[in-house]
């Protein structure tokens, strides 16, 4: 079984941070997103999505998808649990994780990947090419503020973002916070609970291991 | 335990179709998404993310997000599955799933949402408004092609979307097709296999069901 990977950028963290959290020690395949290798005609054949992190089985199955990864180790080894125990608490973790991705990663990746001046036909993740659109640069900071104050609001009655324990969410949700320094977006001055927070996730052993 | 639904709509259809597979009966409360009901204080108050479907548990848990809905009912009723048996299986769902929702779906809300007269500052689902981006609309109907051609390949290869079984990745795969009708974005005639793949899940008695 191998890991397809790239620790500096924000999804493979993801990965990373996960699998130190459940104590998985796997082998790294290093695919460097900056020098475009996961567009090589090797790597599409094993992922047609062209993008990190990939997990290969050691019966050649490949899957990439941050939720894939993470549910096929959610299964294989369940404890300790990153996605809650009961029917209710895995649902909420899906909740909360699909949340933190869609009004955080991808504002930042919106802002990220349609201003950088290395990404001008690479404004969406994937094998398919697509020129940048500066407005949307413009929506994606918009709305990172608005996920930072959603976010402040959810952590003000919850110790975690899915609730009293600590999850998937809580991961992708740190990630975000992290993401957004390379836009230069830190986490605002007013948004005390959110920031309570990340102080005391960004002292876990796993997040520590993975920066 | 309570379903706040808008059946019209592409995402509460994936919903409806899937408890529809699994004969799950439900409650159902109506939040017409066309006169803004998301928006109430009354709604928001259940779930701060403005959207539809959400599930309501009978201890007052309110989960949002088709992910997290889904995944309530595959933990709390896992047959008939509709999320492959194994963890390999599992993974493979999740990964194809995401892959539709996010280069089928949202490529197609990206057109409607940008381009619809009636969704002036409401380019993205949620609490918060936006103005519309017609280069986004322009990018999102490239999208939805790629999306044809990619989905064609993969259908070529593989009876289903996740493989040789009938999952949560078709339901979704299903629902773009018949959201693109929306924006007259038909399956391109060239794509033969998709064609085939839609011609016989469409027939299924919990789609049929869900129109």
């Amino acid at each position: 079984m191998k890991l397809y990977d790239f620790p500096k950028a924000p999804n493979p963290r993801r990965v990373n941070i996960y699998l130190a959290e459940k104590g998985i020690d796997i082998e790294r395949v290093a695919v460097d997103l900056f020098k475009g290798e996961q567009l090589s005609s090797e790597y599409r054949a094993k992922n047609p999505a062209c993008d990190i992190p990939m997990l290969e089985l050691d019966d050649g199955t490949c899957i990439s998808q941050i939720r894939g990864i993470c549910r096929y180790f959610e299964e294989s080894k369940p404890s300790p649990s990153l996605s809650g125990t009961t029917a209710s608490e895995k649902a909420t973790v899906e909740m909360w994780d699909h949340l933190a991705f869609m009004n955080g990663i991808l504002a930042v990746a919106e802002v990220f990947r349609n201003s950088a001046e290395g990404f001008a036909d690479r404004a969406v993740v994937g094998p398919h090419n697509y020129p940048q659109l500066p407005g949307l640069a413009e929506r994606g900071a918009l709305r990172l503020q608005n996920f930072y104050t959603d976010f402040d609001q959810r952590l003000a009655d919850n110790d975690y973002v899915a609730g009293n324990f600590y999850s998937l969410a809580d991961i992708t949700t740190l990630v975000v916070c992290d993401f957004a320094k390379w836009i230069k977006e830190d986490i605002p001055a007013n948004c005390t609970h959110l920031q309570a927070w990340y102080d005391k996730v960004s002292q876990r052993p796993a997040v520590l291991a993975n920066p």
